[in-house]
Parts: structure tokens; C-alpha cells; sequence
């Protein structure tokens, strides 16, 4: 008998679709309703049994929801959740920041908040869409789970189960301490990307630049490929860590920058080898 | 009968070594000889020959004499160089920038000028040593050689077949195109990646952000963990094209962001996706 009866997923993209995926693969659900822009897609590849065509009847019956739209897109959904949740319905989401999600929930989930379990599974691409479904995406990636107060333990130890047999390692951490460490480790990085690829993009020889592009241009700027349209909302939506982070990141150019054009050898190379250590310290 | 007698490898680091081990893989050398603070460890490697005490004894018999020293060692090598290369022996390099290496060699080699044909193979990684080379490094990488005026005709075409031969696609490109692409392509990269290294590095939750780093800032700081002192030289030697660059870097950062602060997001998404569409074409 599967683990989970039914389960719904809001939002059938690469993420949604991932879950949907490694519910099949592991054989956990025994039925999955979606609801998405994507649905009859993710239908037709086999990602989920139902394209529902209201939210309300994709929760019907439901044991297990999991909104894994953008960002913005879960904030609006959540007034319509509260009223569309089945009792005893378990919830968790994917969302890249927790706050404005975790506001909207304790301003509209009423009963159904004790249920809600916060959750960001750090894995990705830069592909997008039902199409880049990967069974596979989260085995081994850490998956954040960010209780509320309000947050049931049983909810908590539920939902971590379930992130769990997705693959990923479960880490708890607040909801302030999650948008703030991943204003650094992920938007960051984001903005860093974009901007590098808007540089190359701007410049006489960016048909040059792209020709002639290493390993180091490539890795470096694989990110800004990312769709743009789903990055300005979770940068906007984190922008008060994000400009803390950012502010981090124009510290450090300023002083490399600062030692080139001084020709300070020394100094250059001791801030290199500064950051070199952190990077060869990755876990 | 092997293409080349004799070879010369001056630094047998991860780019020198890894020309010894292609041309070993593809039996294209009679024997190599390493001149080279790492020559006892490449020739224990199986990748040289014979570790020579002195640029001269590495030098002697060579047909073709492949400078893969850091940049500011091959600029300090070329006055003794000039003594010491063989009647027909023929000269290339991999430097990283161009312009300090070709002046150098216009300034010293005399006669030999026309057999100095330099280039540069677009491979690498942050790893470094001999005991990173790899015999299939430069498979399928754009290698350029930048001739100078004074490069005889027979000269650049042999030198293009050797680079050939070790499985690059050769591009022909002016020693100044070269540092101002390179600016843009890789010294900018590092810098970004650098940067955002450090900023990591210094923040309170370094550790935290260390163990929870996605595959995102992964790529994006790769090259964080190369070698600082070659990159301190690097950096240095092109920093007047790498200026405008930065700068270049700088406008697309300060767009971003001002478009982040003013919650502009239709702004902000034409932002990304300028660069996305870049990134999305690369080669």
C-alpha cells in the first residue's frame, strides 16, 4: 500500500514535477492530482495521474499538498487553500523564501496552519518546466524545513518524513535564519551570474565571448540561464537579506578590485586565497 | 616515427603536464624533457622523460619548446631563452594573457622571433599541478594563437598543426583581441567568482552556508578555488583591459540592483533576461 493516498501538487514545473516523479519512482502515492498552467503537460508525460482545472478539486481527497508554484503565485493561492483543505491534510511547500509565504499562511490558514510545514528542497536548474521532471533531483540534496510556531510536531515529523523519502537530507532551520542564509548561498550567486552574462551580453565581442566561452565563463554563469521571469520574483521577495548579502559581495570586489589597480600583489593574492579556502572547504 | 623529436616542456604544471600526457597518449614525441620546480614529480608520474636541472639542458636537441610556466616566469625566461633555443626549434606558449609575453620575446629572441608562434588553450581547471594533468584536456577546446608580425608563415601553420594534434580547435586572433576577450571570457569570471567567494567567507554563517551551498553557487564559485598566486599574476599582468571589463560588470550589477531597490520588477525581469538570452546561446 503506497505511503501517501493522494497527493496534490500546485504547481507542476521543474520542482512540482520532480516530486510527482520521485512519488512514482519510489511508488509512495497512490494517486497524484495536479494543478498548474502545466498540467495537461505533466499529465501527458506521465507525471501525474489528474490535471485538475480548479484548486479546490485538486485537494479533494487529498492526504499530502504541496505547492510548489513561484513564490508569489503561493502567496495568492493560500486565502483559497484555508476554505479547499481537507481535514487532516497534510502541507508543505518549495518556495526559494519562507517569509511572505509563512505571513500568508498565519494570516489565512486558520486550523489547517498546524498542518503547514515550510519546506525548501536546495536543488534545481537552470531548465524549467514539467519537461525538466527529475525523479532524481533530490536524492542527496538538503532539504530546509522551517517550521511556524503554529506548526504541529507531528505535522513536522510527517512532512520531514516525507522530504526524507523524497531523497534529500532533512535540515530544520527558522524561517528568518532560511531567507537570510539563502539570500547568500543562492540569490546571491543569482545576481552575481546575471550580471556577469549582462556584462558579456553588452559588449562589442559577445558573439566572441560566446564562441570562445571555458569551462570557467560557463560554470560561472550557468545560473543566469535561469528563467527570469521566476528570479525577479524570489529577488524581489527576499531584496532585504538579498541587499545585506549584496552589500557582502561589493565589499569583496571593491577590495580585489582595489589591490589590481594598485598593483598590490600581496594583498591581491592574500584575498584570493582567502576566498579559495572557503570554496576548497565546500562540503 | 613520432611528429616531434624532441620536447621541451618549460612548467609542467596542469597545462604543461597535460600537453606531456597527450602527447604521450597520442605517441606524437620521441622523448619530453621538463624543465620545472615540478619536473622530479611529472617525470615520476610517467609524464616527462628527463627532469632537466637548467632551461638550457631542457632546451638542448628540442624541436619544439612549449612554455606553460606562469606568465611572469615566462616573461623572466625569455632573455635566457634566446641563447639557448636550437637552430628550427619551434616556440609556443600558453600563457594567459599575451601582450607582457610577446613584448618580451620582441624585445629578446632576436632571430628566433619568427619560430615564436603564441597561444593559448582555452582548458583548465581550478585544480593544479602535474598530478592534475590530463592527456584529454585540450580535446574539443578552442585553442588561440595570436602570431606577432614578425611569426613566419611555416611557423604559425606547424605550430597550429601541433595544437591540433592535441585535439584543440585552433583560432587565429591579434595579441591585443586576445587580452581584451580574455578580460571579458576569463580574468572577469574569476574575479566574480572570487568575490563572491569572499563574501561567503565572511559572513557570520560561513559555515552554515558552506554545508548548505546547492549546486547553484557550486558553479558559480568553482573557479574561486583555483590557485591565487597564478591568478594574483594573471589579474595583474591584463589589468587595464580587465578594468574595462569590471567595469562592464559593475553596470549590469548597479542595474540589477537599482531595479531590485526600487521593486521594479518589469524592469528587473528585462534585466535577467538579457542576460539569459546570452547565457542560453552560448556555443
Amino acid at each position: 500500500m503506497p505511503e501517501y493516498g493522494r497527493v496534490a501538487i500546485v504547481g507542476v514545473g521543474l520542482i512540482g514535477g520532480s516530486v510527482a516523479a520521485a512519488l512514482r519512482a519510489r511508488g509512495l502515492a497512490g494517486s497524484i492530482a495536479g494543478f498548474s498552467p502545466d498540467a495537461r503537460q505533466a499529465q501527458s508525460l506521465g507525471l501525474i495521474d489528474t490535471a485538475a482545472d480548479t484548486l479546490a478539486a485538486a485537494l479533494q481527497g487529498a492526504d499530502l499538498a504541496v505547492l510548489a508554484a513561484p513564490v508569489p503565485a503561493i502567496v495568492q493561492l493560500v486565502p483559497e487553500l484555508a476554505g479547499a483543505l481537507p481535514r487532516g491534510c497534510l502541507l508543505t511547500d518549495v518556495g526559494s523564501t519562507k517569509a511572505s509565504i509563512a505571513a500568508a499562511a498565519q494570516a489565512h490558514l486558520g486550523e489547517a496552519l498546524g498542518r503547514f510545514v515550510p519546506a525548501h528542497p536546495i536543488a534545481g536548474s537552470e531548465r524549467s518546466g514539467p519537461a525538466a521532471a527529475d525523479a532524481r533531483l533530490f536524492e542527496g540534496a538538503r532539504i530546509i524545513v522551517s517550521p511556524l510556531p503554529q506548526t504541529a510536531p507531528e505535522a513536522l515529523a510527517r512532512v520531514s518524513a516525507f522530504w526524507a523519502a523524497m531523497g534529500g537530507q532533512v535540515v530544520e532551520m527558522p524561517v528568518e535564519a532560511h531567507d537570510a542564509l539563502l539570500a547568500a548561498t543562492s540569490h546571491l550567486p543569482h545576481v552575481a551570474a546575471f550580471a556577469l552574462a549582462l556584462a558579456l551580453a553588452r559588449r562589442d565581442d559577445a558573439d566572441a565571448a560566446r564562441r570562445m566561452a571555458g569551462g570557467g565563463l560557463r560554470d560561472t554563469s550557468r545560473i543566469a540561464a535561469s528563467s527570469s521571469a521566476l528570479w525577479a520574483d524570489i529577488l524581489l521577495d527576499n531584496r532585504a537579506h538579498l541587499a545585506q548579502a549584496m552589500g557582502q559581495f561589493e565589499q569583496g570586489w571593491q577590495a580585489i578590485a582595489q589591490a589590481i589597480r594598485e598593483g598590490d600583489r600581496t594583498r591581491l593574492a592574500m584575498l584570493l586565497d582567502e576566498a579559495a579556502h572557503w570554496r576548497r572547504t565546500l562540503a
